[in-house]
């Protein structure tokens, strides 16, 4: 309970002049370190998806830079991310649902298939704009299982 | 200038009642993911230094996955992390100096020692305290000779 309490006194809520929003300050370094993760990865699909809808020129050399670095972060090994403790009902400032914990054998598949999608993307994200398309959206489908049983929505 | 806008508007500094914290909110995606990238880092040195310092039990494997994580994240490409224009003096949340890009290919060649010396880690965090503990002083050698070139001290 101790445990619990530090790390509920450690979050807040700021509400701004540029909209109400949830602002995580000095939440635990596993989970910053998680978000982190999930920014890099948002980094490198937002390049693709730029130029898998036109936004910018496709880039053969960055298509295959983004690709490869979804590849790097699918490989790191999560342990150290997810403590017990960490979810939504126990923090401010996180979407991690608490069924991740019930249910680690399936979130572990789901990062998996995350795998298994961006080597796919790789494989192909610099032969071109059509091929690096149809290779991405496995990777949004992988990321959406897992969004849509294991974060909160807001 | 329009850009540069942008970017200063788009961020905020917030004081809350744990102590006055620079809050890096709504930073260019980038400069969230750079970020994240060194808390990736700090998280997987933390579970080392805890483990060099005697205030966590060596655990071999929890220490080579550590280090393999950082030999994992030494191999992301830099490329997308650091836009022009997404330094501290142009943006509040940041503490990036913009003499990094002034010295790109020597800010790129200390990327590349922290790779070197997570090499280094990885060949031995698992064989012990005291090999896991020789290696690492090298990889917090690396940072610091980016940080103390590159990086604000507030």
């Amino acid at each position: 309970m101790k445990f619990r309490s530090i790390l509920a006194a450690s979050a807040v809520i700021v509400a701004t002049g540029f909209g109400t929003a949830t602002i995580a300050q000095d939440l635990p370094m596993p989970v910053q370190a998680r978000q982190g993760q999930f920014k890099m990865m948002g980094l490198n699909i937002g390049v693709l998806v730029a130029m898998a809808r036109g936004e910018a020129d496709y880039d053969a050399d960055r298509a295959q830079a983004a690709a490869d670095n979804l590849v790097t972060l699918s490989s790191i090994d999560q342990s150290f991310h997810w403590p017990e403790g960490s979810d939504n009902m126990t923090l401010v400032g996180t979407r991690a649902l608490p069924e991740i914990w019930d249910n680690l054998p399936d979130v572990l598949d789901k990062w998996g298939a995350f795998g298994a999608a961006a080597d796919g993307l790789a494989a192909t994200a610099g032969e071109g704009l059509d091929p690096m398309r149809a290779a991405l959206g496995p990777v949004g489908n992988s990321c959406s299982a897992c969004h849509d049983d294991y974060r909160a929505s807001d």
